[in-house]
This record gives structure tokens, C-alpha cells and sequence, in this order.
């Protein structure tokens, strides 16, 4: 059996009693560390947390690894129970949805322990779920690429009125392009994009496109560690957005639509200069 | 302190642990019984299971008793520790917003415990979560009462690719029509939509509004008791899906937009005939 088990957003504690239970059953306990890491995942002291609850080491499994040794991986779930960890829900990301589609096209049984994700925790700030729009991905630009196509996405959105979630970038073990061309992999230092940054690429690109879809006037909230006992919620225009200091990763920014009375309401609460907390 | 805590969709056992601990502190706990009502809602065994389970006595809370008490409970949360729980996730329906607004204006401190929600969940099937557009209501339909703002919705995420989550009618403690005439509520059974129903309106309304924005072969996903041990998923066109019994609720439906290959490979798992567990 392959359980796939959701962590939920902040800490070790967010596991669920069934995702427990299936973790102290499992003989092997991979844990994913490419999509998305968080506060008990960033560190070793975080792991041995985790390690300390389950009563099990836990084996952290990399892009590579993943891709690599995905045989290797489903071969033990075949034979045995095999618990593969993800922060968030399962379904968050693309790459568990290949690792399920392989174990079900080779017979072994999958199931999915769900929690929490930037997916729905985000309503927390007091915009209805029902009342978004595409998610969109917004990359780290550099000199030469600026990949865009979230503008439009954005733009729809808004014509809409819905509001739009957007992720921020995270490279994680990315190889550099020196040890690359060097044939010898060496890894760039994690990057986590924050909130700061989305908005001023978010600018760059309206400059860029002209096409008068959000401006520096535009209501945003950003959201700083979402779902962890720290988490920064700010509502403000773009502008504002800019220059606030939302410490730690991870970061997320919704760009809001228009707005119910009960929305307006909520939001007033997270507006700069009052209380940020959940 | 107001703790809003999230139960995750299937049964007890999808608390999480910060949610179990938080309720186990409180003097007082509530459960919401007015959005939505799971497997362990359902039945006084279900919600004796959580009684055990949090060592405490849980009060029922319908959508009556929170707005008419409401001062009450805040009142508790003021001067101790107070639960409220959800289905799902906090954030899922409006109605805990409001409260949540409430709680806040007099200088309550609330604290949330995330779960999975079906805004999330949904994610099982295989169709990526960033991938859907605004999510819809479908509303029972009467002999003269026939509601459809989804309808253009649904034709604006079709225009864009995006899949549709449609989110049917529950309709719990409603008092009869009879009983409010003669000024002492009865109330009528609780009712919840099935896919089957869902797919008969959702055509009705194409027949009736002609606009081609989907019809019997149009593909689609139905679920039922998503995140329990028996949930069921099967994928098919609403003609198929419009005669599967999916048996006991809860029941929603996604209308499939353009798909990527891997979620085309995913769906293939679920299409009539095939195993339907995940």
C-alpha cells in the first residue's frame, strides 16, 4: 500500500490522527522536499519533530530522488506499507499526481490521507473560495526571462471580478548553471519569492503590457506563512504591499476582485497598521 | 479564545492534532450543523465516536442556535475557551465568517485549525487544482423556482478550459412550507442533492437556455463522500454519470475543462467500469 499523506501547512502537529496512524504503520516513510518545504521541513530540528511524533526516520526525497528511484520506491509498496509525506494537501502539485498514476498503472493500492492547503487555507483571510478565478504561478524573472503568461490569466480574472491566488516561486536544489556546465552538480541555495518581489514583477509586466489590468492602486492581500502559529496577513494596494516586511517564508498574494459586504468586512481587519493575526 | 477548527471531511479521525488539542482545552465545544454534515455528523453514533475521541460533550449547533446565540457563545469565548467546529475546512462557507467577524469586532481573539476541505480535496481526481475556474452552486430546482447564475459561470470557465466544481444543495433542518403558514416550524427531512440530480437540472437549463455550453457528452467527474473510506469517483460523460448510483451523500460534480496529459491519464482510472477507489 502507497499512503500519500497531506502534513497540512504548519507545523508537525497539523497532521491528522488518520494521517498519523498510517505513518506508524507504514515500514518506510519517504517525505517530499521539492515542491514546497515549510517551517518543520527547513531544518533539521523541524525533521527530527516529525521524526520524534511518528517514532519512524523519515527518508527526505528530493526531485531527484523521486525520479530516480520511483521503482525503487513502488517496489517497497508493493511488498509493504510505504508512506510518501507531502506539506499541504496531496494534490497540490503535479509531480504526486505522476508518482499515483505510476503506483495505480502497476496495481499497488494507493490512498490519500488529505489536509489543508494554500488551496483553501487561504480563505482564511476572508475571501469566499468560490469567488476565485484561475490560479497562477508567478516565476522568478531574470535579465533574459520574464515569462508572463500569468498576466492573462490575471486579466480574465478580473474581467470576471473573481479574485486570483497567486504562488510565488520556490527553487529548491536547483543546480547552478556553472557546475552544470561543469558536468559536476553543485545546488544553488534555496530562493523563496516574496510577496515584495511578486509585486514588483506583477508591475513590471503591467508596464511592459499596458493593458491597464491592475496598477500600483490595486487591492491585494498577502499572506506570510499561512496556516503556522506566525502567519502575517496584510490587506493594502499594491503599493503598500511593496515595501511591508513579511519575514519568513513561504509568501502568497491574492489579488482581489470585487467584493461581497461580508469580504469587505473581514478584510478591514488585516488592512496595514491593525492586527495581522488569524 | 475562539477556536475554529476544522474536521477534515471523512470521519473523527481527520482531525488534526493542534485541532484535537485545541479542543481538548476548551470549556466549551460547538459543532456546526447548518453547511454540511459528513458520515460522522450524520448519526448520534457519529457524533458520539467524537465525544469519545475529544473526552468532551459536544453541542450541536444549527443554523438557528448560532445566529440566535451567537452573543452567547462569544460571550463564553470572551471569558474562556471555546471550539466551534466545521466540516472541513473553517473557511469553506460563509456563515463562519460571519462569526468569525463577530467575534472580532469585540476584541475576541480567534484561532483557526485548517483541514481539508472539498475546495481541495476535489483534487483526487487527478484534475490539477490551479486548472478551475469560479466554483458554482447548484440549487434544488422547484416546479416554479429555477435558479441558474451557474449556467453563465459555467460558460465563462468553459470559454477559458477551466473545469467547474459544482457544489450541490444540502438542505438541512428547512421548516416545511406548511408549517411556517400556520406559524409553528416543522421542519422537513434533510435532503441532499445526488449527481444524478445535478446532471438532470444542469441539462434542463442548457435545454432551456440553448447556448451549447455543455451537453449530454460533455465529460465529467462525480464524487461522492470524497475523503471517506468508501468514497466513490467516476468519470464519464453527464449522460453516463446521469444514471450511476453513487449512493449515500455527499455528492458534488466537475465539469471537465481542457485537459494536460497527465490528467487525462489520471481520469482514465476512474472512467466507468474501472476500479473507482483512490
Amino acid at each position: 500500500m502507497l499512503y500519500i499523506v497531506g502534513l497540512g501547512l504548519g507545523d508537525e502537529k497539523d497532521v491528522t490522527i488518520k494521517g498519523l496512524e498510517a505513518i506508524r504503520r507504514c515500514d518506510k516513510v519517504y517525505m517530499e522536499a521539492y515542491t514546497s518545504l515549510l517551517s518543520f521541513g527547513l531544518s533539521s530540528h523541524g525533521l527530527s519533530n516529525l521524526e520524534k511524533l511518528y517514532g519512524k526516520p523519515i527518508t527526505v526525497a528530493d526531485r531527484e530522488m523521486v525520479e530516480e528511484k520511483a521503482d525503487g520506491i513502488l517496489a517497497e509498496a508493493r511488498s509493504g506499507d510505504v508512506a510518501f509525506l507531502v506539506v499541504g494537501d496531496p494534490f497540490g502539485a503535479t509531480t504526486h499526481t505522476d508518482l499515483v498514476v505510476r503506483a495505480k498503472t502497476l496495481g499497488i493500492d494507493v490512498k490519500v490521507v488529505h489536509n489543508a492547503s494554500v488551496m483553501n487555507a487561504v480563505g482564511v483571510c476572508g475571501l469566499q473560495l468560490y469567488r476565485y478565478g484561475e490560479t497562477v504561478s508567478l516565476p522568478f524573472f531574470t535579465e533574459t526571462w520574464k515569462p508572463d503568461s500569468f498576466y492573462e490569466k490575471i486579466q480574465k480574472n478580473r474581467m470576471l471580478g473573481l479574485h486570483t491566488l497567486c504562488l510565488l516561486d520556490i527553487r529548491v536544489k536547483e543546480p547552478s548553471l556553472e557546475s552544470l556546465c561543469r558536468g559536476k552538480k553543485v545546488y544553488e541555495p534555496p530562493r523563496y519569492m516574496t510577496i515584495n518581489t511578486a509585486v514588483e514583477q506583477l508591475l513590471e509586466v503591467e508596464s511592459l503590457q499596458g493593458q491597464d489590468v491592475y496598477n500600483e492602486d490595486t487591492h491585494c492581500v498577502g499572506l506570510a506563512r499561512l496556516g503556522s502559529e506566525d502567519q502575517m496577513i496584510v490587506a493594502g494596494s499594491m503599493r503598500q504591499l511593496r515595501t511591508v516586511d513579511f519575514g519568513a517564508p513561504l509568501h502568497c498574494l491574492v489579488i482581489v476582485g470585487s467584493m461581497h459586504p461580508l469580504e469587505e468586512e473581514m478584510l478591514e481587519f488585516y488592512k496595514l497598521g491593525k492586527t495581522s493575526e488569524a
